[in-house]
């Protein structure tokens, strides 16, 4: 043991030395400790990039992983990404634009030769590939299609027929499958010569019947730790399988519910297509949350690089809907006029009134949004979930109305107009209750995505209410 | 290739016969085709547990995986719950036990027998094991871990050494390691002998020198389909050494952006004490943006099951804290109650100038804190994206207050009042886009969680200059 030691010790040092110090240093400083690019080092390569020192420049990519060169890429202006391009070999290049922004790719792809960018495709696995293609204009994915190999560009378009957003475009068509009577040796020796044949990596060999159905699947540490003449079918475990027209937030759903590492993807008669893999899936999880944080804001979608118009176009249409539905709840107001004049406190509680029930609503809307999201608000619990939340509204309706009230009559010292907000605030929280519910469990059954439009119904409600609650029954008690 | 087709169809066919048919009917009838839980099959299990019928209520339990038991569990009453619990046999309970929500499961923790909740501690892996350990309260706590073998209680009382939410707590202290110097061969055969010792699933070897320090991951797919006699060396990766002490949130950004499937975690001296897979991180990633979504709408947080006191206990501080802020902010309508008497009009206008810069403010908000999030918003970018972000309040600003202005004309025919309500909708959204995005950056800055304060911040600020903008400018210009 001690001989090895030294054997080993000797080879870590040849390693190291094969590491030139400088090169070392870059590493250091290219990310924090979390991994993170140092804002630091973009201006070192935007430096290089401007003096064109192609050597300096070659010591500073190589310091990155591609996921670093692409998260690089967002720090650059457009010009220094378009000088970067020509420095990336086209394995680089491909995981590069399998990794970057939506905004930032579709530019970079404008200014990609055809050529080069067929080159990085054919490096990439085909569902990347495939989305990458996917973002190219019409012209030039023709071009770029014709420039591949015939087996490249057939995966590729194969992969393009499947909708968007559905288990065919996640996944990869590379799976190993094994039928059911071979034993672990003879899949050991099988992956053994198909070597070259492989998916890069893989953790599951699916096992099939004759007609290429997945039957089970035997996880690659199972094959490693078993004896050679283990049947397969006896340390294969039960499959998930995943229809190809499956929609991909199902898909993560699966995923996350049985904490799958991959699963495979079948055809309608149940044939072995593909795969999916979990690290697929972690997009997907962060994708789908991100876009119902940002529809529940009121934002359409815009990525980091959308530029001034592309977030104008993300925001403005919320607003200008929220200008119209203000504009209706506001014509509350302007019917109790008369008595607004009459006492001007009502002007002042007025916005306190909608802006509780505002709030209170988004807080039932948001829980809802997120209950249906993660299927924990089902017709089987609605009726039940509902009544909680009504329940909720009352009380927190009944405790703040309370404080307000004691504020009103500390103030004002009419203890008249203290009862008459305390009630349009325990009106308002209450339909804030109802309306936070009810409007994504209504959009949801519609087919409708609840996160999207929940928000200005619920708004409308709680200042339309707000408003009504508040003036009308001042109007009725203290007019 | 014929012959052995038949063979197999006779397996098949055998495999088939294993499951009696109306087993099969009940697996058909437990999951939609999204694999969600049926709704329908909640009340056959409640109905089951009323009669007392064993029998029938082993057939259906055997119908399902353990997290649709953990989903069932969800919709189960908690008298029902307690009922189920001795029908489940220790492997299974420990596999409900970390799928359960966590308010369900400190519900059934309490009623949970200690001697059978160490058994199904046993089964479990060591960061599952320590996550349902770390919410028993402190007698029980004593009562289970002294009922457990010397070995498992060990592994359970390290990982709760560790911080709560740190790699360490996340981590699973099996790992398979091999010396650099070991060949395929050496390390497949190695596996073998060791098969009983080893995780359940492991997808990369982790080779390390002399001192147990990782040099390299091996998948285990490059080991199935690399010749015996390779050295592990030469088929080793970089790999991602994660600290023990590192934060969850950091470990998930690091696995999403170099899409690691496990990581070796590492003691401060570089020592491997664990492994972190994937399937822990997509946990992480939801766990993290959920807390961002609720806390951006004023929930403090709250399970599915948390029952009303719970659900008040999350929302009442922040629609009290609402109350306070709106209360500070309508002093300005206070002080301008002359004016609004005079012109009833601007009482009309008011919350649909502060309801637009609450709007506009909340989308640049939640950009902002998604954008810190995902690490997109750094301070190497942060004035480029601040600039940005009030070119786009000023002209959604001066789109809007257009609009409104001419609504405003439309209605009342008064020009000077239209100019007013124009000007203070450009100069709230240039506030809100301001306080948008200055408060999570701030906030982030000083070390605090973006999502969570952000949103009273920057409805106080809206409101507060919503109010201010159209009263003041009214005042200087129309009275």
């Amino acid at each position: 043991m001690s001989r090895e030691t030294d054997d080993l010790a000797q080879l870590t040092k040849t390693a190291r030395n094969k590491n030139p110090a400088p090169e070392e240093d870059l590493e250091d400083l290219a990310l924090g400790e979390d991994y993170a690019l140092n804002p630091e080092y973009v201006p070192m390569v935007a430096d290089a990039l401007d003096r064109g020192d192609t050597e300096r420049l070659r010591d500073l990519l190589s310091a990155l992983r591609p996921e670093d060169v692409a998260d690089l890429m967002g720090f650059l202006s457009a010009k220094d990404r378009e000088e970067l391009l020509p420095h990336l070999d086209p394995e680089t290049l491909g995981d590069v634009l399998s990794e970057l922004d939506t905004d930032i790719r579709e530019d970079i792809l404008e200014h990609l030769p055809s050529a080069t960018l067929a080159k990085a495709l054919e490096e990439m696995d085909s569902d990347d590939a495939a989305d990458v293609v996917d973002d190219l204009e019409k012209d030039k994915r023709a071009q770029v299609l014709a420039a591949m190999p015939e087996v490249e560009r057939a995966a590729i378009e194969t992969t393009l027929s499947y909708a968007e957003e559905s288990a065919g475009r996640l996944m990869q068509r590379e799976v190993v499958a094994a039928p059911q009577f071979w034993t672990v040796g003879q899949t050991i020796d099988h992956l053994r010569r198909e070597s070259d044949e492989l998916p890069e990596l893989f953790f599951d060999v699916y096992v099939v019947d004759p007609s290429y159905r997945p039957v089970g699947a035997a996880p690659v540490s199972h094959l490693l730790r078993s004896k050679r003449d283990t049947p397969l079918a006896q340390i294969m475990e039960q499959v998930t399988e995943i229809p190809v027209d499956m929609d991909q937030e199902e898909v993560a759903y699966i995923f996350n519910k049985y904490n799958l590492i991959s699963a495979p993807v079948v055809e309608p008669g149940g044939r072995l297509v593909g795969q999916i893999t979990v690290d697929d899936i972690v997009g997907v999880i962060q994708e789908e949350t991100e876009e119902d944080i940002l529809a529940l804001a009121g934002v359409s979608d815009a990525g980091r690089d959308a530029g001034i118009v592309g977030i104008v176009r993300s925001r403005l249409p919320w607003l200008l809907i929220n200008l119209v539905t203000e504009g209706v709840a506001v014509t509350v107001v302007g019917a109790f006029q008369a008595e607004i004049a009459k006492l001007v406190a009502l002007a002042i509680l007025m916005p306190i009134v909608s802006s509780l029930g505002g709030n209170a609503g988004t807080q039932a809307l948001t829980v809802a949004v997120r209950a249906i999201a993660s299927r924990e608000l089902t017709p089987a619990n609605a009726l039940r979930i509902i009544g909680r939340e009504l329940a909720v509204g009352l009380f927190n309706g009944g405790a703040v109305g309370l404080m307000l009230g004691l504020g009103t009559w500390f103030w004002w010292r009419d203890m008249r107009l203290s009862i008459v907000v305390a009630l349009a605030v325990i009106a308002n929280l209450f339909v804030a209750a109802l309306a936070g519910i009810l409007a994504p469990i209504v959009l949801d059954r519609l087919g409708r995505d609840p996160a999207v439009s929940s928000s200005v119904v619920v708004t409308f409600m709680t200042d339309f209410f707000g408003f009504l609650a508040l003036l009308g029954i001042a109007a009725l008690i203290l007019l």
